[in-house]
């Protein structure tokens, strides 16, 4: 489902409405949007961005133009979540969002999941599979769990951005 | 959707109960359940725990109180799992459940994958991406693919736990 | 939803229609196809086949008979996804897709996500959280990210495959 309060940009498909959780979000203009996403509240999605099925954007995540988000992959807003504290469940008081910013034309890989608190750098790809603790720098590729810098892309920022 | 014979306790919100498939498990008090949920029939899960979207809970689970279980979470009960025995497809007589215990006030990191026949220790923190492959031990920290001991917490069990 | 266009076998169960994305696709009989799954078009599913929640099956992705697709598990068909190209989005006719190979009786464990351009040999055990980078032999068992053989089973394939 779309609640009322997302924000959504000309030529933007949305395949199965039905099948996704969208809710308080910004998304930008001729994107895709898979099945069985949510992008919650306050979350960014520029221009141009595919965002694949089972993917997750929390809140605090800024994803600009032309950004590439793989099937499965997961964002993180908080370093050290629980559940409950002092024998109660914790609520949106308790803990302080940590944002991560995607940079222009990055590529994450397929069941990538992307740590908080970083910056994916302009056109850099991180594999499939990779668990992102620590900032990408642009046009580099990363790989692995933790995720490690494998080379930097040949290519000028030009060819590939949005 | 969610099964009659399920039952869910007081206060417990599920944000969209079109988007989960529960069946015949048990939900204590004061849980969030997300979107795009799975959890099985005899798989039990304890109050105030927050068990987030894309996550899959199976048959053999138990979760204690207070348990963070994060984005894209999947169970095990199975340890060699296979589709067809002797050319035909598997059914539920042809598997034994492996049981996997989730103690008090443990967080289980986004798309963390936990085998089974394993307790997860109390006020454990289990990082994101993780493949457990053994029990951890209460307020240990643990990571990687297959997770490895970090840390341990430096807290006392009564301030975490719910 | 499931669209006109797809091809199901006789015996085969669709847990719950409304909550899976299956279009375009062939699938065998006798298979259990659980919830929150997506199979694209032109993606092939043999006989007694489980597929099992949360897994992303794409185009491109050729499944034999009597195999298992864990919860979450993750195909892939493009080995450098990108979302834009010159400022505009990507189009179909931008990618080539890269097919990859499921052999019959192989068991793709729980999270695991499956690189394009492979072959996974008969029967063999792809690890919960692996991350298959390489080609997997017949009757092997590999395991991390990046997947490596640990063994092989001691199996005919005869007694195994469907």
């Amino acid at each position: 489902m779309i609640t009322d309060d997302v924000v959504i940009g000309e030529g933007t498909k949305v395949f199965h409405p039905p099948l996704v959780n969208l809710y308080g979000c910004k998304i930008g203009a001729n994107c895709k949007i898979g099945t069985f996403v949510e992008i919650q509240k306050n979350a960014i999605v520029g221009n141009n961005c595919k965002i694949q099925s089972h993917s997750f954007i929390c809140e605090g995540v800024i994803i600009e133009d032309g950004v590439f988000v793989g099937h499965g992959v997961k964002f993180i807003n908080d370093k050290f979540p629980e559940s409950a504290k002092e024998g109660k469940l914790q609520t949106e008081e308790d803990w302080i969002v940590t944002s991560t910013l995607i940079k222009k034309g990055a590529s994450l890989g397929t069941n990538s999941t992307i740590l908080c608190g970083l910056t994916i750098g302009e056109n850099s790809i991180v594999g499939a599979g990779s668990v992102v603790t620590k900032s990408v720098p642009p046009r580099a590729i990363v790989a692995g769990n933790p995720a490690k810098l494998i080379r930097f892309r040949e290519c000028s920022a030009s060819d590939r951005s949005a």
